[in-house]
């Protein structure tokens, strides 16, 4: 008797754009943390540019991450047909979190060069991103559990083998998370391997839109 | 005569997306106002860090206020399947107190810990919430008196239970405000029960696209 | 031969949606203006928040300018059912008009008070409307002549009265940029009193999904 | 096996979205580089505001930078009807590219007057846009070989020409960035001549929703 605009498509569509929304705003936000630096005269723009490499790295690196973060999102809710509360929910804390990443990121930028305070700005880089990994993995956890929110058309035999994914993702960032007190460079390196190694072809060849059906991938 | 691009679909289809994109942006914005702490080499980084914890507070707060609206919008614009002028205004109107909502925030991290600016502060805070509410509520009356602009085929028990919803809401964020010149803390305390509240499922099981359809609801 | 994804209606959609987000950020971008005030123990942060009346009125008035020209454009893309480089070409120029009013509005925020720049403040933001006027109005002409863009389906009899509405408003608009000169306060007081007209409904009807059809309006 | 949300055409939707979203956020960015003048009153407002003209300038020719790579991504995307991780992958490198444009119009702005640092600043700028190229027509490359991600009702005799205009393309801004350290001026001539270049029509007619099946066009 209620009427849902649009049937069942309308399940997750509009937080599919709500979502795109926030990972768009907070990948380009990231620019705005890249001051242009103020020279003399006598001084050179160019070595002025060169110094601000941390920056650049911030960027880059938060850059693929939000990316690579939105396409896991993305490829997710190609599984996941309906939504409830505590979807919505768990949602708004991921999308806290993505939200929050041009923070530490601008924190990094900042103090990557100093001794000092590499150690904190590098864990609160990984921690900020082990929280989202976490966040990931329970989505993906509520809405697998006795196909909740999956559709249903969806191959069973495909399911344990996304699981282990994300539990093996979400173990990884803690693991960035735990390296930054031991090696602020060995957890940037973890972060940007993890990062390539997640634009790897799925288990389940899901972004085909053709071709893949019948496909089943043992897990 | 009047060709609308897509048939009824799209009557309310742009003002959702127009009014997602300013969410979203509202709720990304809110990171900006966290800047990264400066600190020498002999301070502590993570002393600063932990220092900004009104900033924090005040992101976390937002981000779920806006995101509750932003769902309880969503929700409610499955019901709404026409527009007119006023309803534009009206949500234009709604969507400026959105859009206002970092501006408060701000001034709550700002002002906090400060004995003699907190009660303002507070109260700007959840002034602004206040007036959303009203006007998520006249949208709600405006939409749903003699089935305006909502969808005909909704059930008509469930609007009365919809619409003491949207008056125990509003009357709530009113009452938050007033809070706010007794006690500042209890004002808070209440915003975020009240946040939360809103997180449990309607009145109307309308999130569910399948499974709901006649299950009617006593009003 | 050429396959458009989704057939006729993808002609204008993704314009549409891009224009929805520049709306959307431009709208959203007027409240970084508006500063958080620094007010020591012993001052008063209500007086201080008082101070900043002309902020607020300035993201009011924008806001409703921004809102109602996003309503018009939402209007016009109903009946414009096609897109070509030229319209492109006019859409992105007008965007860039909209992107542009929060730097006129931060200006008339900052100088509405001085009397030496009262006029040049006003100006410059009547005169920013007054070019996006033309510009709406250049790419309603463009659309409307010889049915170029317009969708077929389209009462003839209702494309008079809309052409004048757009040359009224043009002119209306290029009116407040001359009144600055004479009367800065009159400029934005007939500037709020065009978008407060405009709130009203179009002599087409179209915005109601249902119940429009065949209704024709005489010109 | 798989349900794709939507089928065949939800193959590049969310991509689209995505994109559509990182450039309406950094084409509105813009605005945020053009900060409000401080001026005394004895001073005079209209000389500052003239004083701005290189962050007007900077300001206009990114935007037809941004809005007229959008529009080529848009028309690219009428073509490809599938995605795949390298694709995302690519399309998140130029993506990275686009996000980045208001740092280098913002450099431009700021150091455009100044003898010393043009070189060094157009430079950048123009390097800027030609990696953009670059990937650009990486994508194109990556999608047309073999009719990889490309809808197979495409004509085939028209892709030559489209190729051949993304070399063209990509050649122009690498040639505007080596010109910018003999003549900075002529290099910026040369971008705002290949922008209004792009706007005219494509050798296909494909932004024609109607009126283009069958017309092929030699190659």
């Amino acid at each position: 008797m209620i009427a849902t605009n649009g049937g069942q498509e309308s399940g997750t569509r509009r937080i599919e754009t709500f979502s795109d929304g926030v990972f768009a705003i907070a990948i380009t936000l990231l620019i705005i943390d890249i001051g242009v630096p103020h020279v003399g005269e006598s001084g050179s723009l160019f070595v002025e540019l060169v110094h601000l490499w941390p920056s650049y790295l911030g960027y880059v690196v938060s850059f693929l991450v939000i990316g690579t973060v939105w396409a896991n999102h993305h490829n997710r809710f190609r599984l996941i047909s309906r939504s409830d509360q505590y979807l919505l929910f768990l949602n708004t804390l991921f999308l806290m979190c993505v939200a929050f990443i041009p923070f530490p990121t601008a924190l990094l930028s900042e103090y990557i060069r100093e001794d000092a305070h590499r150690t904190t700005a590098v864990a609160v880089y990984s921690g900020t991103l082990a929280v989202t990994g976490v966040l990931i993995a329970l989505i993906w956890f509520y809405a697998v559990t006795n196909y909740r929110l999956i559709d249903r058309s969806v191959d069973p035999s495909l399911l344990p083998a996304m699981t282990r994914r994300y539990v093996f993702g979400m173990l990884s960032f803690i693991l960035a998370f735990a390296l930054a007190f031991v090696s602020p460079a060995a957890s940037l390196a973890l972060i940007v391997i993890l990062v390539l190694l997640f634009v790897l072809p799925e288990p389940v060849g899901s972004r085909h839109a053709r071709g893949t059906r019948r496909r089943s991938v043992g897990g």
